[in-house]
């Protein structure tokens, strides 16, 4: 069943090779377009290349692929996130997708909002960087490492009940604001974080410093 | 008066020097801790210089300056930002501060929509990307600049009577939701484009391809 499955989105983002967290052995993995770069540098056999190929040059024609118009409204990595869902998947990860300009970063972001949105659990894995989303009343245990910020965000205009312990800077039942970005540069001191979110939508990002 | 003068605030990101727009000559300067680095860069004369000064590693004791703790609420981008408001500045740029870590950009781009509630114009102005939020009822022309993206995003929950025209993507008094990334990677191909934002937060970002 795919819904108990790893999907590894790969994405076409400059960072090559170096990831912060290994794709999982048994995962399903479709590379986006030129997200196959990374696939190779990986060695890891994908299940499935998808795009336009703009990026890429030439049409994969040896490996499982689907072939989508240049012009279309999805980018690259949201459309592989949409064939993620209707392939039934919920835990969905997605590598390489930061690193490059910051309108791909932020489509990246909001395609996170899309998987959530439709029930699935996802998070955006970098060479530097990690980022998922939080929703109403989730709870998440985030895991010491060192020489790794952790900052929370509000992603809604407002996340209320945010409580996070572990940490240099703990957090009982806080307030934060899209306008005021309060928990940047935390840095966990425990084995592991504990992170809620009562209400809203809170973005949490760890970055190598 | 100072609501009639740009304020340029220089962020400590490690963009060094080639910005893709410059610092107007009679800005008036706050560097933001290491945000002094570019200052020099750019032979700019800083008119204050703040922070913590923990990135920085001195004082800088020669320049008009204001030390913070080190453990604060604000990030040094953020202060500026309201030091930049405490003095009466309107029309705030904000450089350098993207190409490093992506807490760091999501605190500068949640920095953006402090200024626009305070009733500022704001800008985030780098190397390869620039940015700015539209408030409800806002129309703004942004000229053709060879080789640039332009991608809206709604960065508030959504977005209604959102209007692109001088673009190769057109757009109509149409939707963007947060969930949804359907603004990425547009181009201008008039002289100009022009944008209007109907209802909500729209979140603008040029990106050199």
């Amino acid at each position: 069943m795919n819904n108990q499955r790893i999907c590894a989105i790969l994405a076409g983002g400059p960072e090559a090779g170096c990831l912060c967290l290994p794709v999982p052995e048994d995962a399903y993995i479709i590379c986006a377009d030129s997200g196959l770069h990374l696939a190779e540098t990986l060695s890891l056999k994908p299940d499935l290349v998808l795009g336009d190929f703009d990026s890429l040059g030439a049409v994969p024609e040896s490996l499982p692929h689907m072939t989508v118009p240049v012009e279309k409204d999805d980018t690259d990595t949201l459309l592989a996130a949409r064939t993620a869902l209707e392939k039934g998947f919920r835990d969905i990860r997605i590598y390489g997708a930061f690193g490059g300009r910051l309108d791909h970063t932020l489509a990246n972001l909001q395609t996170l909002e899309f998987l959530r949105d439709a029930g699935a659990d996802a998070v955006l894995i970098g060479t530097g960087n990690l980022a998922f989303l939080m929703n109403s009343g989730e709870t998440k245990r985030i895991p010491q490492r060192e020489g790794w910020s952790l900052s929370l965000f509000a992603w809604s205009q407002e996340c209320t009940g945010v409580s996070a312990s572990g940490v240099y800077y703990p957090l009982q039942n806080g307030t934060l604001t899209r306008a005021f970005p309060l928990g940047v540069s935390n840095r966990i001191t425990a084995d592991s974080a504990e992170i809620t979110c009562g209400s809203g939508r809170l973005l949490v990002i760890c970055s190598r410093l």
